[in-house]
């Protein structure tokens, strides 16, 4: 399978890099990244000469030193400093420099063409910086193709049976629709007058009440969504603001280890931390003992073929999740063999419509 | 290596198998294993909907609820509910049932072409179910191909070497006949006055006495076998009834795991509990610390390479496994290239041909 | 990969092998190892009757026996006994016998044609028998191709950047040569009037001290390396004897795991025990601690590529490292396409070269 390469990738939350060397793998691509007093860099993390990962190695000032013989890089991937014998460095040394950007407490990396990467096509979640929400956030690696985790989380039907605790009617009752613009999918689910699930009820404050619920959801290629809840008192119109925004981005380290970023604001109870810590283990333990090993045993079981060779069962409320998938497929394939260029003004197009349609929502 | 499909694989000790659902993997299928108040059932562990497996799913009344989505399978393997949107279920969802019967204590599942699946040819191995003995019986998961753990028992002469409890010199230095009668193999060793093994000393509760020996075994394809020794006075006729019965059943799971079912009957002492349990622990010592490891370590030898292909050393002594890979390689060329119902009538004819034996024996 | 068969691979230390049956691997075969009355004996580690590790066995006077099913070998490799039926034993069964000497207490074998093998033709390591050092010694198994860990002591200019304690800038900013005769390379490493590395001022005990350095070493196919440090008065002539000799073999056990063999001579306070248990302790970390784990991430990097297909950046320093690897690449080529005895009679000439260099040296 390839992997879409002219896209942002989430590498990890902004507070997790500092001015340490770190490292992290996308799309089978091992990038070094580190702060200096210029900003945040990222670039491969292989040395050119004798292929030692470079986080192994160590900074001295702004430059990397490599671990194994030390040459020295600059961030802007030259090679500036040969200690052995006449110092020579040949002109051709160059690192891969990734474009970065942080936004929303995440950095992103643009693995494709450099002169494409625009970070204001990095999809909103501005919920995360919005301090009106109290937001918990985290961050699991799963065996498992990242398709996988999107089909998860564009199809919420599951919760109903994997997650007893963020069970809701509303997921598999509700009222859906789907709508394709662009390469970006909305999708929403209704569903008035009955209980909210249990993790809500707990986060609301509000045991055993009835409640209207809408669902918003978005996905952008690759594998970045948003999901939003707003609930009301019933009969009520729908609040101007989701009372639990969330976002579930999935970065593929390879074909078969995801990284799976979640943030998830509440508009209520802003200042309780105890109550966030509650929420927050609620939620790890659903991502992680109850998603994380239901997606490897689906991974497991596909056995390395293709999800299409394997002829699944379609249900009406998968056409979320197929939609993406033949999205995804069009947009890699496009960048394969059509410019690149255009492939990617295909996407610029549809973000336009996004932000048109979030305005007029 | 391709797999014998049109054939009885045991799947498990019936004891073993409950109303909760189980899973176990034959021939590269995942099975899902469950009874109800109808019976016992045998079908595909992985939902077609999103592959996840069945047997983390649980049941509702005698349907199977998948544990990921919530669709739920009859005993027939019919989708009869899809609990999310308008509810719809498309026609074609249809999960594998296989054949199984439960014959001689153990669950037996046909792997083949269903129409063909008839029980009367599971090889018999009634002493298991006769109270005239006493049946100790294990299970064992080794890293190896069947074929290997077939060779170990058709050939008792490593006894001798890697099992210091079972050695007798009757499987080195007694008479032996191979004979093939359609596809099922029987051979014979005969060893008249000498002593028994250590094991078979202690079994028989008759330490330090010579006696006349024979082993009777017979092997069915894939990997069937029973393994019967009578044990007589010396000068004496062989007795009737075996003195000690056994099977030894290996199921592959795939090409490099296979599941070991074995069971040893004595006709001696059999409401002597302590004695059982002694000889269950010295038997499990055989299998799992001797057995087991050389068979592990032949594989990884072996290096993924064809058996044939590594020009094995024939002796004089290796006919019967031989013919049985023959054997073995014949049925599974004949089911992929012959009318599988003439591959299967083959296998039929040679089992009124070693039923007429048993009776005449 | 191809790995170069007609050469001497140290197999390990003579000191480890004794009359128990012992294995190891090399270049992809596995080997039976044990010493009798008349020798040391090197064959085939592998049963040609069912592929069971013959080390698994046990000794019978000085024959080997199986044991799986008791076949017996003697030292040529000839089966003998055969303990089943007829005991009839097929004229062809013969273990590959491999020749095998002992050199500087190491254990030596021939992987090619036998009548090639000319144990003159092992490199010449005396000092590990000189009673004038003292010696210390190891082994390590590490992940990784055994071209990687040649590079690693081929360019010890990584020592500045890899291990603190044996850093010294004779190896980053000292006066290089490399020589190639026949297949044979000879490099220096010269830089007068600096201190020495850490390790070695505490080895010298002549903590602080500047001296004159020289180092040679020599690579001969396909991983054997000396490499021996002479140290000096500052301005004074270079001392006759090296006061820090060493080898560094490579052993591979096939295309990522490599063996490696190390000893170290000091020619000054050799009767100071505890002395050499510190600098053992020093070298086994870096060996262990540094070097391992830097292979192994490189081993990993490459991700099963060749190295020339990544494309390496060649520094100057690189010089030794890339014609070891190209004249390795030639010999393969040569012994795979050529006449083996021409193949060899190449790697002949360039020992005579050698020698006659050495005695001038």
């Amino acid at each position: 399978m390839a992997f879409l390469k002219n896209a942002w990738y989430a590498a990890g939350w902004s507070e997790d890099f500092t001015d340490k060397l770190a490292t992290c793998e996308i799309i089978g691509q091992h990038l070094l990244i580190y702060r200096s007093t210029a900003g945040i860099h990222v670039m491969s993390d292989t040395c050119p000469h004798r292929f030692a990962p470079l986080h192994l190695g160590k900074r001295v000032g702004d430059l990397v030193q490599c671990g194994y013989h030390g040459l020295r890089f600059a961030t802007d991937g030259r090679c500036v400093h040969n200690p052995h014998g006449n110092g020579v460095i040949p002109n051709r040394v160059q690192l891969q420099v990734y474009p970065a950007a942080e936004r929303h407490k995440l950095l992103w990396v643009w693995m494709g063409e450099k002169s494409l990467a625009d970070p204001t096509r990095i999809p909103n979640f501005s919920f995360v910086d919005d301090p009106q929400y109290a937001v918990i956030k985290g961050e699991i690696v799963g065996e498992g193709a990242y398709e996988l985790y999107t089909d998860n989380i564009l199809d919420l039907g599951h919760a109903e049976f994997l997650h007893t605790g963020l069970a809701a009617a509303a997921f598999t009752a509700g009222a859906r629709t789907v709508a394709q613009e662009g390469s970006t999918l909305f999708s929403t689910v209704t569903h008035p007058n009955d209980y909210p699930s249990d993790v809500v009820q707990f986060m609301l404050k509000k045991p055993g009440q009835k409640m209207d619920y809408w669902g918003y959801s978005r996905w952008d290629a690759p594998a970045t969504m948003a999901f939003d809840s707003y609930l009301g008192e019933v009969g009520q119109p729908r609040p101007d603001r989701p009372a639990i925004p969330s976002l579930h981005i999935f970065t593929p380290e390879d074909e078969g280890r995801t990284r799976y970023f979640w943030a998830v604001g509440r508009s209520n109870d802003i200042n309780d931390i105890e109550h966030s810590e509650r929420l927050r283990a609620g939620y790890v333990h659903a991502f992680e003992n109850e998603d994380k090993p239901m997606i490897a045993a689906q991974f497991r079981r596909l056995g390395g073929k293709d999800f299409w060779e394997m002829k699944p069962l379609l249900l009406p409320t998968d056409s979320g999740a197929v939609k993406a998938r033949r999205i995804l497929a069009k947009l890699i394939q496009a960048e394969q063999t059509d410019s690149v260029d255009r492939a990617v003004q295909a996407m610029a197009r549809n973000t336009a419509v996004q932000e048109l349609r979030e305005q007029n929502d």
